[in-house]
């Protein structure tokens, strides 16, 4: 095929999305969207000099228009025929425990607007893409992923706000698959269940050992794993954790 | 105790609200909330004319301010010290099936915005009333409960507009039941799994014959069933469809 | 109607069992089935005392032979036309936290013929009475009920021996509701999750107060609550659990 | 490592088994388990011929006494410092799709007795081996993996005989997951959802293209690929169907 065919990954920071991105820009050139340039400019710069190609868009997620304006980027890089082998939605609202009272109801609205409503905002920015892929007769099935956490099955007390979004994003996942998959779209869910091995954690679950926090590059393999199935088996969801994490 | 203790239901229409209004009328005033007085205003006459009281607000569950406007009215009406019985959240972003990718946004803006905030706005804006009343001693824990649908726990094709709301719904239930069950809220949440019998719906399923569909008096039934149960032995969730429902 | 309607209830002890027949009891005649004669001996007087009827067999419900045992003491007693307005199955394999590899095998098989096995076979056996019951117009749907517990959906490291029984037996319940509801025969299965307030756990838990512990007046009230819903709306699954229990 | 690592499949057949075992046989000798030599006879052979190690043992996995022979033979043949660094169960009680009271006692407890006992003897009889690679040092975590199916996680009407064997041995895998993880064990589960191409089923599903049946190559794929998980960053539970699979 002449078309380029391109990952976007939604939500680079220090951990699965920037494994993802690396992971990806072996084999396809990345786009990387964030809400803050400062997100993706360093790991942009790190794949260009790997040899790979990366764009990074400023973009939020929970806009129809900054996707838009993403999208318009992205054809202006590489095309109007450009088609997408991978789209990954790694973003995510806040991580916030707090008595339900207490939470203001403006951190409810951020967590749906960036979990839920972002997810649908960009499946429905970027499925042509990956559809376009499928006609255009990629190597492997244009896959479409969601990144999901223990809280995706799991609502604890206290934190509604992060689960709430969760579970609507893993519904969309759902959904999504089940239409998609004859469609030759290849639409996961992974289920991230433990602390992920990035700077800010670096102190954390020392005394369980080297193993305890799930490594993002780890993720990655996953991510790129689900990627290469054929159509004959795909894989909707898989969870994933250190080995001695308790669940 | 002699504060007021009230039942209040949000989304009031012809079938599961009508119908749990008229079965808590019968122990407590109720305070009926949906959008447009059209769909309450003959059912609070009819639960008067029955002897019960009955309060209708107009109010938009997805709005903090119309909500806190609920509020002020239930309490000038009830006094300051109202607390709450019970709190039914029963309102609903619209079932769509459609296309994802011929979906507007706004579509799935508004189930979600119904659905999800909407049930988290409604139970920061009741629970501190449930907590009063439990501090009162009402007879029966208060009781917060959520309705659901088949696709709170199945993500059909073409049907995430639903979905993801509702999903999002059931993850809040869990979380407030697992925070507010230990002060003595019963928070719980129901699987409607089935159509139920109402005039919209009169002549679907004429062919598997007169109990195919779920009776919303049933449903009535099974919330205060829910709300009878005493703290040693709290249902968070249950499901309910008729006899001969394919599942 | 004129035929016996009876009650029949399997795993008679000092907790769920005793409560489910003294609740049934007040309606139905009840037949107690337990290994040990000493499990129903004084529950079948104390029914007796109080104007019920009850009849106890010594029976092992992972044993065919000993369940047409109990059939035919039933009808014996009953008469040939005998039906069951409910029977519910509340044995269960032994609650053993253990490394798996120190678990002899014998206690895996014990479990798994007891809460598996044994629900078949007693399914086998007195469903024919629960679809006679059903024919002759008993006033509530007759039901089939099964007891579950925490690791009916959970598997927890060392309790395998417990729940591949009760996973096992929860699937059971699942079919049997879809293949009998169509029938008129209402088929559910609770989840009990929680300790049961009974002689043997009187010091447990004491520090969390007077309700954390489960009643099992209260779960015999859940079955006599499933027991009446109409045939429109018939719940399959219910959890149960003390309101202050973590989860 | 000096002392012998291999991989035993227990339930080789004409498909998932037949594919597992030529693909870890690549990497290790693989030991073949079936009831019948027929089998695993022309499978040996294949693999023996294309350069690998095949050991091929009748063994019937509902007994004990069986697997301690496969033992027996299995340390005959590599030594008793043999390891295993990977046990795969693959083993099912028969599928069969028939009303519940019409259903011989026999047919559940033979289903039982291989799909929920058999997975648990298994277990029992070569999780020590897998232990004693993790001590050796084996280059990737050593994995006891278990098929599952659609029936492992929804029971349907007239196939209780299936689902409940299937379940029990979900909520093995899932208690084994959260015991041996820590121990470094990677312990995983697979759903198998769809119809397998194989010759029995050549001529199902045509209507539906070349790709609507799950590839058993494919499911070894995902089995060798849980198998190269790390201990970071372990699966549990994936499932795998046909792009074109309604579910």
């Amino acid at each position: 095929m002449t078309s380029k065919l391109i990952a976007i990954i939604a939500g680079v920071g220090p951990g699965t999305g920037a494994s993802v991105a690396r992971k990806f820009a072996k084999t396809y050139p990345v786009v990387l969207l964030a809400r803050k340039p400062e997100h993706f400019e360093s790991l942009a710069d790190e794949i260009k000099k790997s040899g790979g190609k990366a764009l990074g868009v400023s973009t939020d997620v929970s806009s129809q228009e900054s996707l838009q304006n993403a999208l318009a980027q992205i054809k202006k890089e590489f095309g109007n025929d450009v088609s997408a082998a991978a789209a990954i939605f790694n973003a995510s609202g806040g991580f916030l425990r707090k008595p339900f009272l207490e939470t203001d109801a403006s951190v409810f609205e951020q967590s749906i607007n960036v979990s839920a409503l972002g997810g649908i905002l960009f499946s429905q920015t970027f499925l042509p893409l990956l559809l376009k892929a499928k006609e255009a007769g990629s190597e492997h099935p244009p896959t479409l992923i969601f990144t999901g956490a223990t809280a995706s099955i799991k609502s604890s007390a206290q934190l509604a706000s992060f689960s709430t979004g969760k579970w609507a994003l893993r519904a969309l996942s759902q959904s999504l698959a089940k239409e998609f998959g004859p469609q030759g779209v290849h639409v996961a869910h992974a289920i991230i269940d433990g602390v992920i091995d990035i700077p800010r954690t670096k102190e954390w679950l020392k005394d369980l050992g080297p193993e305890a926090k799930l490594s993002s590059d780890g993720i990655a393999n996953d991510y790129w794993y689900l990627h290469t199935q054929p159509a004959t088996n795909f894989t909707w969801e898989l969870d994933t954790r250190p080995a001695v994490e308790k669940w």
